[in-house]
């Protein structure tokens, strides 16, 4: 399985994504599910995977094999994020054509996207990729967007997230979710990629490989875990005894 | 969709389930998913259901008429709490059988049940059927199980209820699972019907309907929100600006 979180707020965006992947239960293997198109001076790019890891990983390498190369699927000379939504939702419809039917009888070939960045003076954008090639796009009323293992790690998003989060508790809030999930599903693992993007800085630098052992996650998890212990207990309880 | 979550405890059994019910987004209606069998002193038995809602009412109904009929489907004459989880899943396993073929073609007719009680001296226990009719049993280790939309309700529980929680705890408990649940899914509502058990009481009479203006539900909902807050912008941010 796989979780992957994109938030959108006025400052930027965060993304999150985790290192689980699996086939069954018992060939299990670390991946990094999110890719970084940062080699040009006016974009950043970013990409997040979940779903079968053969279509996910045949669309990133087609991508990254058209970067620079001016065809109508690269990346680096795209318009604008809409386009670049476009090119991956066209790129991960063809693949999963190509391959689908010699798949299907072993499992799903469908895979999903999340997409984000900016170019040039354009705003910066998050976008969600079905896998039949079409997408939507996040917005102030919707500034988060999950692909995978997505529900455990909603309720606090729901509860902390608007288009006004500032970015740091932006990503404190994503490694909140992330733990939720971790600690929900077996098959969500740490390492976490997550990419702290400020607006207008067209940089991918601010990026982070978070362990098991990192000690501001460590932090985080144990202050929430005892803190939501003390907030329960401070409740009242019931008195239908 | 439905949420349904039963804990066990060592001190008795809370029960909880939501009460919306939907064919599509445009018939939508509440019922009761939590049913009582109680008109015996020597037992308290309790059945609550997600899925189809033409399947899981057959089986409570089917149950229902042969209460006292001394039959091999008599509830009442059921000698362990195994054994009213074997004719559940047995009934289910019928309905499901009868209705299945006709009912696919429209959607699945599968459901299932939680269900917990006591029998005489027996221990308070709690079983989950499938729709295959198969089921399990909660224990020490695993002291919650859940049918329907489970998974937005399932980190406040991670972290809050074990074994030894108390019975008024795990009603504050549940309450803030089912309020996570609704937050987080539309097709979840209330009212909420609440029974609280007591192991060796053999009665059902601590059973609520907890509606959308209930006083003591919404002032949970209001300290966890707001105390969820407060604990989330205590946290230090990370400094990785």
């Amino acid at each position: 399985m796989t979780y992957c979180l994109g938030i959108l707020v006025n400052d930027g965006l965060v993304l999150a994504a985790d290192s689980r992947t699996n086939a069954g239960v018992d060939q299990i293997a670390l991946v990094k599910k999110l890719s970084l198109f940062d080699g040009m001076m006016d974009r950043t790019i970013a990409l997040m995977s979940a779903g079968n890891l053969a279509t996910t990983q045949s669309v990133t390498t087609l991508l990254e094999q058209a970067l620079g190369s001016g065809a109508p699927n690269d990346l680096y000379a795209a318009g604008s994020m809409f386009d670049v939504a476009r090119i991956v939702g066209d790129t991960l419809r063809a693949e999963v054509a190509r391959e689908g039917d010699y798949v299907a009888p072993f499992g799903s070939p469908d895979g999903s996207f999340i997409v984000a960045g900016q170019i040039e003076a354009g705003p910066h954008r998050l976008f969600q990729i079905y896998s039949a090639g079409n997408f939507i796009e996040a917005t102030q009323d919707t500034p988060f967007l999950q692909i995978g293992e997505t529900k455990y790690g909603k309720p606090i998003l729901d509860r902390v997230i608007s288009h006004k989060t500032d970015l740091d508790s932006a990503c404190k809030c994503a490694l909140l979710s992330m733990d939720a999930t971790i600690r929900s599903n077996l098959s969500v693992a740490p390492p976490i990629h997550l990419l702290r993007y400020e607006s207008g800085s067209l940089s991918a630098t601010n990026h982070r490989r978070i362990a098991d052992d990192d000690t501001y996650f460590n932090s985080v998890r144990k202050a929430y875990a005892q803190g939501l212990r003390r907030l329960f207990n401070r409740i009242p309880n019931p008195t239908w005894g």
